[in-house]
């Protein structure tokens, strides 16, 4: 059958060897290997291709970086540029980004729905019945025996401002990107990644941006981290911390956003107050899976999901619908492992142990991290210590003339083992790669800057001098 | 002696322990544990701290730097950026750098002059009497246990365009950053590094540049990388290769220079074609020191000078004097091994064996190499093979629009060692670490991008897909 399935002995029940529900990371794991297994991949999704091709990473970044080019321009007058204006023309950057995008969404619906004959495509929600089952919004029954539950996340609505209300001026990070103008004003409301990721964008576009934060910004960051990124974000945009329950109201052309004794009048209004797993809709607690608190599944080291604390046969999950992190390449890697143990005997089995995991915030100014902060490195018992190099301290920083930027590193003491490291400034998701490089295979501290030359004067030279700094600690 | 020195027997004869000639990496070789020494440090340039702070490295990127944002900005139109304009102050940039370079300079002066008791300096040319005495140009003799060689390189001359000609309006890379104005027009004689990075400053800036090539631009690197380059960089500048021997002469305000066929008329003329080392002022070979031909002295893997190929007891060198690379972190490790084995044991030298030696060259795009060309590798007999990714072949390539920057792996097929990283395009500089992270640390190619997280959609994942490929043809 073209569509990769067959009508079993059950009227009606379709039977496959593989389920794959979520079309993100989730549709990358059908493998040339698996040519002779019947595949079906479910996803109910507008778009095609999952959240960080379609509302996520990719777009934002694109986005992020045109925003970047003017802000940059701008802060050149500190360094001698003169006259420096410029505008962004948001349609044609707009159209640009989904115009690429767009057309790779389309595409791989296309290829992943006939592109090969063992491979089918369902293109609505489906739910649990039990564990190997699942009927979709139409009634279609599909048995598996295997089933990848990779349904990822959605953004968190806020009951005081509902996504879509007030004609669509209530934004969700699903929907701001595509909107057809610049607003004059903004309100965005939440403190994480997301968040500000599009105050700094819009920030660099022009746009008055006030960010309403519950607490703090970037929440559970190295406090001096945050500290930093607070001043300097309060340099560029409006950050009000401390408020929590906002109501959005419209009079006429105005959202008023009110929180605690905070009035804000905007024109569009983004809520980004974090994602929630989609489980809600997979109908996996009426199976008895199990769930974290904020409604993951629980999955082993090898991406198996557990109910009851027990392996479900057959039942893997891979990404934001399990995962801690809500990292696409975090997501892509369970996706690797779930590929390994998918028809793999018990013996045969692969666990999920990578390690460290980086992530970069590309705000303003960019942020990436790895691992644990002091605080959390000494709670867990460990000796650390922490060591702060400025990007100033270094000629790339005073090509900059830079008197922000920085780089942490956590580094317990006995074995010199880089346990965290925490960057913020110019190119700090390029930066941190060579720490995750040493810490991945396995090299502490000690030795690491003089086991290799750093060109100079690039902006790698601010690595270097963190990690001497380190050694003399040790 | 506040100058460290002692007079000896022979009347006049100053004596010490340690000579150091040359105060650029080799000012970093006195140290705390050699308190107790007497040590004279040498230099006669009219800047104090070598090229690196004063003329080279610093300064050009502190300029390039600028130069960037408004090429980036005015590439913004690309992206979706309007009305994008600005312009340079040149003297402000000038002077913000030189303002800071030049109180490095001074304030590294004075403290060697009288920051630490057991250090003097000496302000001007010293030359070879024999391997332990030299005589300074107002007459000091001075015998040292120890005499480090670290003079350096200067800028190589050409007949046809003497520095300073034409009431300093031919320029070497040592003047060429201190100018009052920028001109209309500049020549710029010479395809190597410093060529390449002030063509693109001074493009950058809106000067209209034509550079004057012998045969290509950075000849010797990976052809594809030149081919690419040299394309690139024609969309911005002039360049003209295949002419030698240019002759510039000047009819009123205009600088001609013809070279071959090529005709040119501009304001200023820069002459980057390359560097010297600064033996001839040193007289090493009238004291019989080894030489390669390009004058440059002979040293062994422990930085010890050679004559008639045998060690000169007590002579030592370092940086562009001895070194092939002309690179300041090379200068810098080989300033690391010669304060090692200054004074210790035959038994406890240690020999110089960082690799690989990373590049980068801050022109645009940015480029940064280590290791061979697949030519180079197959002419040595190694079984090599070379893979290519696209930045625009990542997400990040996506953001930039990026159809020109690449990075390019040479691989030894058996087992799978780096031999050779070539990388073009922005952030080249950086995104080369890994790598040399991973080559330094003695890991092959294999597994080396699934052994890490790679943060996404960072620039960094260009380097991991060319990983991933070069897996492939293993």
């Amino acid at each position: 059958m073209s569509d990769g399935t067959t009508t079993g002995q059950d009227e009606g029940t379709e039977h496959v060897d593989l389920l794959v529900i979520g079309a993100g990371s989730g549709n990358t794991l059908p493998h040339p290997d698996h040519h002779e297994r019947r595949i079906l991949v479910a996803d109910d999704a507008p778009w095609f291709g999952g959240t960080c091709l379609n509302v996520g990473c990719i777009p934002t970044k694109m986005l992020v970086h045109v925003a970047d080019l003017l802000r940059d321009a701008r802060d050149g007058e500190r360094l001698g540029l003169r006259d420096v204006t410029g505008r962004v023309d948001w349609r044609a950057v707009r159209d640009r980004v989904f115009g690429r995008i767009d057309e790779i969404s389309t595409s791989g619906e296309e290829y992943r729905r006939s592109g090969e004959p063992n491979i089918g495509l369902v293109r609505e929600t489906v739910r649990f019945v039990d564990p190997r089952t699942v009927r979709s919004a139409s009634g279609r029954t599909i048995e598996a025996d295997r089933i990848v539950v990779a349904v990822g996340s959605r953004p968190r609505a806020l009951p005081g401002a509902p996504f879509g209300a007030f004609d669509g001026r209530v934004h969700s990070t699903d929907t701001i990107m595509r909107i057809d103008e610049l607003p004059r004003r903004i309100a965005i409301i939440g403190g994480g990644v997301s968040a500000c990721e599009f105050a700094a964008m819009f920030s660099g576009f022009g746009v008055e941006v006030t960010q309403l934060v519950r607490s703090s910004l970037l929440r559970g960051y190295d406090t001096e981290l945050t500290d930093r990124f607070t001043a300097v974000a309060r340099d560029e945009w409006d950050v009000r911390t401390g408020v929590s329950d906002p109501e959005v109201t419209a009079h006429g052309d105005v959202l008023r956003v009110r929180a605690g004794d905070e009035t804000v009048d905007v024109d569009l209004v983004l809520v980004a107050a974090g994602r929630v797993p989609n489980t809600d809709r997979l109908g996996s607690r009426e199976i008895g899976l199990d769930h974290h608190d904020d409604g993951r599944l629980v999955v082993d080291a090898y991406q198996r999901v557990l109910a009851g604390g027990e392996v479900v046969p057959g039942l893997f999950a891979l990404g934001d619908v399990d995962s801690p992190h809500q990292l696409k390449h975090v997501a892509n890697e369970e996706a690797r492992i779930v590929r390994q143990n998918l028809f793999a005997d018990d013996a045969d089995l692969v666990a999920n142990t990578l390690a460290p995991v980086p992530h970069a915030v590309f705000t303003h100014p960019q942020i990436a991290v790895f691992g644990r902060t002091l605080d959390a490195a000494r709670a867990e018992g460990l000796d650390a210590f922490e060591v702060v190099h400025e990007y100033g301290w270094t000629a790339w920083g005073w090509a900059l003339e830079d008197t922000t930027s920085f780089v942490k590193l956590v580094v317990e003491r006995g074995s010199g083992a880089l346990v965290g490291a925490h960057i913020m400034g110019p190119d700090a998701a390029i930066l941190v790669q060579p720490l995750v490089t040493a810490a991945s295979l396995g090299h502490s501290v000690r030795g690491l800057a003089r086991a290799q030359y750093w060109p100079h004067p690039a902006a790698s030279e601010v690595v270097e001098n963190a990690l001497l700094r380190a050694e003399e600690e040790l």
